[in-house]
């Protein structure tokens, strides 16, 4: 079988090896360019040793890349530079990005969250929003797919069923989200020092996380009103790993049952049966996404709720994992190539 | 100065070390005895090689102690067995006690969250919560005290202040708690092992831990009318450390003006600036927590909420250094006597 | 194609589980039967939430297995019991054996060792040791393979191929190595909690690991002469991987060609550039095995050394990975099938 | 009493931060200015927050310090501006230095180690090695006192008395060393983030760490003729402690006895009884050094040694927590004072 030609631009941050890691193995994929804009001219094994095994092309600047020979991009860029880079690129290019640039469908939201006006609109308009369990049929016809937030994939999956099917009030919503660290990146910042996140916990961005935005989006587009929840997310003192609490209010079996159905044919989404709750290190490295629902201890009282939880690895299944699911469907190949490892435990 | 003559039930956990650990350096108290009943015959240093250097009794049986020649009794036994014991002791000996024995006033309510009936209902009676920043007078002039649990403390310090100056809404609380692992104690249990823990987060005893009995007691009493809150602890992969994020309805200043106030001048309480979130990393070996308030991005709108994040040590305000605390209060010494060192970063 | 059938014995270990885990994306095999003695009649999905995706047999005893409708058979069982278990299995039946029941050819070396006398004689002589690089052929051939310890494969790497070449002086080794903790299995033992081994380093049963007798064995074969090596394992605060820190007398650049030359055409032994280290976390949860030489600051003079490095993950090529590649020889398969999975980092 | 005025420079680091928390309790010694060049103007708190609940000088620059109400200063700044700093301070200032500047003799050396020629060589000749039980009277008539480096040191202890002894081999020595990431300070750098350390271990500076040169001096010094030893340094994924696992020749008893013999009356150099490995977690947090002799298993015979090990935490016993024994000295006070805490585990 002839392989799909892959080019990755920014491929020496996290999500860009995680997109190495998974295509290495993957059937219907071939890397066939990959840049990075400051280690232009040195090897993948120079900058992510545990890939040295690969025969992969050197890093290169992006503009040294023939796109011509290219079938699907991968943008794992920064946000702002993202959309920067993808407006020059051949407006035939399938892309996938894995940055924030092209998430959200109002300019005026994009501006508000993220301090700037956006540069390339017309892609914008073009982009389809990378949740795959729920907009597998346009992403199949899209040229250029932007992927969710993993922050806010974690908190969409236990959320949107329910609220979807009505079985909870969307007026009282509580996300309380712990990520791993790798989430933040492979950058140089004081906060990330294995020193500074180690032994300890605490919260971040408290109600000011941009992921919100994707919050704000998507509920709202799928319960047909405006809906906000709270939203505070955590650091944790590991790499990989996103675990959600929702706090809601509804019954916990309708809940369950709602989440069950809408899953029941997805590959990589898994409800726990009701009662169980899901753990981070029980999804790492793999593309799939446990869920649970436990009911509060006095259902019928106030303040009883029902917590929903769920738990994925934020480099594979919260991005550079969704982004070749996304792809496979792109490109017409089975939609689990290349994904179906198994999480690596311990 | 003569020092205290302190005894030490259950040393060879890690509450009995902890406490060793704090008293070691104690101006007042002096370590006269110590069991660990599977370990009697043994030296500290066998059991906990950190304390090696200093020079303390042998481990014994209980029933190996002189109780003539203690002052007070630091009761490190778990719970049931704790009650058993205490009960056996002379009826004059000044006992903290830190298992959850003696925690709940109500026998029914012991016995629904234990599953067996009370075994030293007397000593309950006298027993008086050890939650030091709220009992301070009786605690003073207590026999026994029995320590709070160090989930419920860490809950009711963010929560007693606004709730008793009416400016949260009492029937609308989510605790959201995530603690490290030596809460568990040193138990050699699956779940409790390196590779079970570390890279990985999750939610355990969801909605029915047992210091879920404590938050109904306390927030009860002090408010003077029924009080339930959803409660959900969450397993950290890291040693000590608690954090919790509390979802409540009110007002941000006010709530934090109403914590400032209150704990003005507690010396191990500190409430952070409005809008700064704590981290458990920053109270570590200390006997310090730290408090801070958030409000939600639209406080004015549905389901606009405030944060109230508490963070401390588990060992050591959590358990061994709140005994610690109300020891120095019960022998009349300096609350502080011992437990103001730094916490340790990183 | 028609898969394999394999049987699991010991599947509730972590050396099961990472069997599950590389079987479950392997093109040739398929896990017809798997055993687990105390957890007889529980679904892998209880015992292991991270395999829960997979549709696998359910748990259950030994002699509860058709052995006729097996063609393969992975023993991952304590030692003693293996051997005890094995010699009860069909005679015509393929056995790969993770323990160490098989490793020594001398019984008197291995009663030296473990404590008691070899209950299964006739199957250690037909045991052919499974360090795949050395054995490959005898592999192919054999029906009984046992797996190389973890550790003695992350020594013997490094060492053999110079001292066959004689580049080094092999009356002058010492093998400092360093060790995650899922090597110890999942026994719930106090020296294995979170809280024991995180936050902490230091030497463990220096001078008299039980791997000792598989350096001597095979450092002995393969140069004809007794080999005898300073030998001292420590436990990391971390769940994967070896590193062997080896200090031999000879000449850097001959070390290094030795070693380029003996593993050019080996699929999983990556000798990095001269100078270079390895790190343990560049090989995690894969078959890789990444290999360097440094030379000392003054060769020339007393002390003047050479130091080889060697990393691997103790539970893929140092356990189970090994295992599935022993396995593919013995069963006629690419050697390399199911394994070239690239590392997972971070 | 009236206590000792003290200032810190560079007091943003986390040596530091740990001058900052030893001193919080120190019964002679009280802070009275702190400098911090990228951040004056800030509070501790805001750098440090677990400091918070102190009363501290705000951060200034260095020149805003009055240093005529100083009685001793500490200099934690880097190494090379360490130097500038030292030479315009007031020339009767006490000074205990922890950077590297002031502990090679020979300048030639600092040079060939540093890259470049040292800028206060007065300040040189006048300066002690920090190394307490070896230079005890020294400090206590020095003005200023040099830091050891925090890897020498834990090699310097266990080899130095068995070389002035005579009972190992000189020529024949071998410190393999892991060490936590705190010891590479608090700069935001690629390799010391979360994501690069934990669940890792490998080596650096392999026969080149800067370090070697305190070794080359000190045990030359000591010995009365040149040594070199071979020095392999590894980072280890936790935040403090080194260990150091010395492979030398001679006898366990001989070496054992005359760690015993020498460090019998030091308050914190604690000789483990033969056969025993000390654990960085023990003396976590803590001045104290734990040293331990275990003989390799056939001592008669090649490549027969004997493994001394030492274990310490970098930032207390290795920097700061020595600092303050220095200062101790140099300012009359009881050598111990401040610095009895003990290690706090887990």
């Amino acid at each position: 079988m002839t392989k799909h030609r892959i080019a990755i631009l920014g491929a020496s941050g996290y999500t860009g090896a995680e997109l190495v890691r998974l295509i290495a193995t993957h059937p219907g994929l071939e890397i066939v360019a990959m840049s990075a804009d400051r280690k232009a001219g040195q090897t993948m094994a120079q900058v992510f040793p545990h890939l040295r095994h690969l025969d992969l092309p050197m890093l290169c600047k992006i503009d040294e890349i023939d796109f011509a020979g290219v079938d699907l991009c991968f943008c794992a860029l920064p946000h702002a530079t993202s959309q920067e880079v993808i407006r020059g690129l051949p407006r035939d290019l399938k892309i996938v990005d894995l940055s924030a640039d092209f998430r959200l469908r109002d300019p005026k939201v994009y501006e508000a969250w993220y301090g700037h006006e956006h540069f390339a609109l017309d892609i914008q308009n073009e982009a389809v929003y990378g949740l795959t369990e729920f907009y597998r049929d346009e992403i199949r016809a899209a040229r250029v797919v932007a992927g969710t937030g993993c922050n806010s994939m974690t908190g969409l999956f236990p959320l949107l069923p329910p609220l979807i099917d009505g079985v909870i009030d969307a007026d009282d919503i509580i996300i309380d989200l712990a990520t791993g660290v790798s989430g933040a990146g492979r950058s140089a910042k004081e906060g990330l020092l294995h020193a500074e996140v180690s032994e300890g916990y605490h919260a971040y961005n408290v109600a000011k996380h941009r992921h919100m935005a994707e919050f704000d989006q998507e509920f709202s587009k799928f319960t047909g009103r405006e809906v906000r929840v709270t939203f505070v997310p955590h650091l944790l003192p590991q790499n990989r790993g996103i675990l959600a609490t929702c706090y809601v209010k509804g019954e916990a079996e309708a809940i369950h049952a709602s989440l069950a159905r809408r899953y029941a044919d997805e590959p990589f989404l898994v409800v726990l049966p009701l009662g169980e709750a899901p753990a981070t290190r029980h999804v790492r490295g793999s593309n799939f996404c446990h869920l649970g629902v436990i009911p509060d201890r006095d259902p019928g009282r106030d303040p009883g709720r029902v917590m929903i939880f769920s738990a994925l690895d934020n480099l594979t299944k919260g991005s550079s994992g969704q982004a070749v699911q996304n792809a496979n469907l792109m490109l017409g190949l089975d939609e689990t190539a290349g994904l179906m490892a198994a999480p690596i435990f311990p």
